[in-house]
C-alpha cells in the first residue's frame, strides 16, 4: 500500500494510519521526495498520531526522509508521537536527532509557518 | 481500527487510507460528532483519495454523517473521490444527495471558507 500525499496551500501534509512495514517505508519515502519535486512544496507535515510502534529502521528511515527533504528544500516536522512511541524510541536509545516535531498537527503546521517566516 | 480525526484551526480534517468496513463506518460516524462537539470545529473535509470502492452502506454512512453534522452546526465536504469510485456510485443509482464535494484537499478547505464566509 501507499501512503497518501496531500497538498495544502505550499505545504504537502501526510497522515500515517499504518504501522509502517520496511517497504511502505522506503516507497513513502521516494513518494514524498517526488512530490516535492513536482509540488515546489516548501513545508511539510508527517503525523503520527495513529503510529502505535516504530522500531530502529522506521526511524532511520523518517529522520532520512527529514534531512532528504531539506537538502530538496522542504522543511519537515513530524508531529503526533504518541506518548508510548516516545518512551520506546528513547528505551531503545534510537535519537531522531535534529528531527523537528510537534504535539499536533496545529502545532506542527505553525512550527513550519515560524520556520519558513524567519 | 478507528479513522483519526485532525484538527486544523476550526476545521477537522480526516483522511481515510482503508477500505471502510460497516464496523468502522459507524464507529467513525460516532468518534466524528463527538469530535465535533467536543472542538466546535465548523467544517470538516473528509478526504476519501485513497478509497477504492465504496458500497451503498458506506455511501449511506457517509451521507448521514454530513447531515448529522450539518444539524450540529458543522459543514462537510467530501473530496478526492476517484473517478472508479464515482463510476460504481453511478452505476450502482447511489446518489450522494445534496453532498457537497470538491476535487482535492485545498478545493475541499476553499468550498468551506467560501459557504461559512457566505
Amino acid at each position: 500500500m501507499r501512503i497518501p500525499i496531500l497538498k495544502l496551500n505550499q505545504y504537502l501534509l501526510i497522515t500515517i494510519q499504518v504501522d509502517l512495514d520496511d517497504k511502505t517505508a522506503l516507497q513513502f519515502q521516494e513518494d514524498l521526495l517526488e512530490k516535492i519535486h513536482e509540488t515546489g512544496a516548501k513545508g511539510v507535515v508527517i503525523d503520527l498520531t495513529s503510529v502505535d510502534m516504530i522500531d530502529s529502521f522506521i526511524a532511520k528511515v523518517l529522520g532520512d526522509v527529514v534531512r532528504m527533504s531539506n537538502l530538496m528544500g522542504a522543511k519537515v516536522v513530524l508531529t503526533g508521537i504518541q506518548p508510548a512511541v516516545a518512551i520506546t524510541l528513547i528505551d531503545l536509545g534510537i535519537m531522531m536527532k535534529n528531527v523537528p516535531t510537534a504535539l499536533d498537527l496545529e502545532q506542527g503546521l505553525e512550527k513550519l509557518q515560524q520556520e519558513l517566516g524567519g
